[in-house]
């Protein structure tokens, strides 16, 4: 067995997850879960019954990984030799833009994607991210003046907020800016990111064929 | 000067900031920020203006932390000495509930206080919180099994998920269930809760007299 068991779909953000265990080159499983039946051993480790989920078959345990960007900053400590975790200098930027992606882009895309964007002021207040023009202006603004989330360099956080902007641009969730589309070149180029892509777009090709 | 700049308003999500530097003992410079005036340090700080905003002044030159859950792993891994950050058998829970609260209960939360709570399955999909009742009780779950986030300890973890519990039975935007109200007894008698508590509700007083 695996050290990993990686509970996915290939039409789901499981497709970041993948993403992650290959940038680490982690050995992995692979559960395809089907919407109308989920394997039980699935539930009892994510009662959600969220994919992607990734199950560590750690030396003391086994341990549950849940939530795409979780998934990442796991990934990126328990290997720390393929160095996408921050340096000191870098963990700001990091944790900062992990976590804005996560929760005010996130929030924003899909709160338009259902027809809800607030617009008064007191909304805007309550809602965390703001507006969706705002948060979106914040996140091209730093991807304006840094080539990855921190700085000159790929890390974990580039895995994260490279596929919010690459599902956010290829759906039209996100604008098509300049700032977005040279940066998705960047980590496009990423060779963990074909391979990934590839074994989720073959999977896709067989459950429609 | 201290080694951090806080940038807050003490009727905010700055609360939890406050908590997090005080838990691990952080030296910071209290900037209040005005909604009507926001200072132009803050806004090149943080150009969507949210606060909280911290800035490190570290020797490497500044760095700047948004996002409140961002905040808090900062601190943690910047103050090893206070032993908030996990332990490697902790790290999956540390994680996987942080961007469980920053992302599905932060989103479900904060779509039922706006009045919109996906109904139809093809929303709770495109939703990655799915609904607002799966991902409190997810939570509560998780809370009926283990003292704090990541079981027996308190880590940084639960400063994050425990301001969520607590902001959330306090405004009612979560259920007052045993579990959650267990949890906030064990994680309100944190010293440094109280301590930061204190300030921001003096600061709260002052500013209404």
């Amino acid at each position: 067995m695996s050290k990993f068991t990686f509970y996915t779909n290939p039409m789901s953000r499981g497709q970041i997850a993948r993403w992650a265990l290959h940038e680490v080159g982690a050995g992995y499983d692979t559960v395809l879960v089907d919407w109308q039946a989920k394997p039980e051993a699935f539930l009892a480790a994510n009662p959600m019954g969220k994919v992607p989920t990734i199950v560590h078959h750690a030396d003391d345990g086994d341990h549950v990984v849940t939530e795409c960007a979780a998934i990442c900053l796991y990934l990126a400590e328990v290997f720390p030799e393929a160095g996408l975790g921050p340096q000191d200098h870098e963990r700001a930027a990091y944790l900062r833009w992990t976590f804005f992606a996560a929760g005010p882009v996130e929030q924003a895309v899909t709160a338009r994607s259902l027809g809800f964007d607030p617009k008064e002021p007191r909304q805007q207040g309550m809602a965390g991210f703001g507006s969706y023009d705002r948060t979106v202006d914040a996140l091209a603004g730093h991807l304006a003046q840094n080539a990855y989330v921190c700085g000159d360099r790929f890390t974990m956080a580039d895995v994260y907020v490279g596929s919010h902007v690459d599902w956010g641009v290829g759906f039209k969730s996100l604008p098509e800016r300049p700032e977005f589309t040279a940066y998705l070149d960047r980590v496009r180029a990423r060779p963990a990111y074909g391979e990934a892509k590839a074994i989720d777009m073959k999977l896709i090709a067989e459950m429609q064929s």
